[in-house]
């Protein structure tokens, strides 16, 4: 299972009831960090998620909406007393850029480990997540994220017995360990079926959009994109300013086949985004609006065998 | 006229609901901020000012709860289509600090002048204001401020007729200018009345109790002090930490004899400040628990002579 809680829906600048966007995974103990705008804090107190076991940053872009929130969150994570080291992702520049930002917060009871993404895509795993940085189209550098939990496949029981396995083996074996029995040596194929589906979330803000989006979102339970703008007349400002409406969010959606989208990243200057919901899921059905602090627990999709 | 707005309470990190502490005054279309920690430009715009007419910007100190959310504040004065130079002012190094924390908010529309203080108490005048700042004792250098209005004297009308001073040159000789009328020169005192009380505010925090903080406060028509602790075993942890508790904060107002003191700046820890009033009140009759967005016109006393 894999908690997923969007923390904000702004775009440019943090409001009155609009937390800046930014997401938080939650997997088997360890956390994941996307973005962290002004009030990233505050929006994460206000879900109720504690910053200490954020171990995974990962930033799109360094627009200060998607950064600014990094001091104010790394001293509330020392503050946690946190120890472990924590992994910063992002475009080139990100350790000049964080260290920068970091000139007030001085001190740190952590290490920061700096990966900075240079490829056009990239993936790499830790702590059981698997994380693939994909370039965006914006008008600086920016990365959207896809965050993938894998699921090994199923122990076939009766193929252990065949085998005579006993069952004290049974549990190392499902978890990718090798064991002796006698002499004789069980790997795990002998006895699990193929991977199983496991679960997945794209990210992608800020940007026009773009093949790598629909590539990544591919096989996406949830994928949470930026709709900056749901005036149809605000295509050209889009263009202009390398963000994307709505409906382009929604074409995506539909050519990727997610299972449900969220739209965030709105534009200050939208107060009453729901009002072109209507236009949104004429285009792709399964479409929600994000709000502060909107969360779901991905589950497993049971498989017609088990 | 003097409008004042104490946009938050908090100290040490934001929480929900709780702004970090800092302060906006208005007067004659000019104002002044300080202390911008990260959400303050949202307590703002929850408090209805806009973020263009910030000339001045004053720093108590680089802990990142009083200057984090400088970058975010900047960018919404940029956006807000403000072309007119900003003047920043605080300890030592707030130039490189500055420069640092706005590595994510470059091509400026407006400059940024820096007043570095260097002295233990400094008073200088921008925009109608005097504005004195003071060191206090915190475990980094730290100072408090005391922003004043001046007012001129009464106009003296029986006199100026008495001297066959036309009436077009009254408004000049009351905005401090000297006229000459008929080969004869008229200076202001000869028509104005001594000055009179203008007004005056006191800010001070983070800081352990100490005599510039009462010297300043004196003639303060509201003194807005850090109260970070309420309970009287924290005391302890004040003195270590540098900081006070609310009771030795209405001590320093008894002894400044100011109008009203407004507490600010709990700890995370006081989750309801209310409970310790009776105690403050003690001390300090005056004594109001600050709150967001918590706002006051001060105008002038009327004199008895008037």
């Amino acid at each position: 299972m894999l908690d997923v809680c969007l923390l904000g829906t702004g775009g440019m600048m943090p409001l009155p009831n609009r937390w800046l966007t930014s997401l938080v995974t939650r997997y088997n103990g360890s956390n994941i960090l996307v973005d962290c705008g002004e009030g990233t804090q505050i929006a994460m107190k206000q879900a109720g998620i504690s910053p200490n076991p954020i171990d995974i940053i990962l930033f799109t872009h360094f627009h200060a909406d998607h950064i600014s929130g990094l001091p104010g969150m790394i001293l509330s994570m020392a503050n946690s007393d946190r120890t472990e080291p924590v992994v910063l992702v992002g475009p080139r520049g990100l350790r000049e850029v964080v260290l920068s930002l970091l000139v007030v917060a001085g001190g740190l009871p952590f290490d920061l480990h700096f990966h900075e993404l240079t490829k056009k895509e990239e993936t790499f795993e830790i702590n059981g997540y698997t994380i693939t940085a994909f370039k965006v189209k914006h008008n600086v550098t920016c990365y959207g994220y896809s965050i993938s939990i894998s699921r090994l496949g199923k122990f076939d029981a009766e193929k252990a017995k065949e085998l005579e396995l006993p069952v004290q083996c049974w549990n190392k074996l499902q978890h990718g360990e090798t064991v002796i029995v006698d002499g004789k040596t069980f790997t795990p194929d002998m006895v699990m079926g193929a991977p199983r589906r496991g679960l997945k979330v794209t990210y992608a803000t800020d940007s026009r959009p773009c093949e790598a989006i629909i590539n990544n979102a591919k096989g996406s339970d949830l994928f949470i994109c930026e709709g900056m703008y749901g005036e149809k007349d605000k295509l050209k400002s889009a263009k202009e300013k390398k963000h994307m409406t709505m409906y382009e969010a929604a074409d995506m959606a539909a050519k990727a086949e997610v299972g449900e989208m969220w739209l965030t990243h709105f534009s200050p200057s939208m107060m009453n985004p729901k009002q072109y919901m209507n236009g949104v899921r004429a285009i792709f059905a399964n479409s929600y609006l994000g709000k502060n602090c909107k969360m779901v627990e991905l589950a497993y999709k049971e498989e017609e065998d088990e």
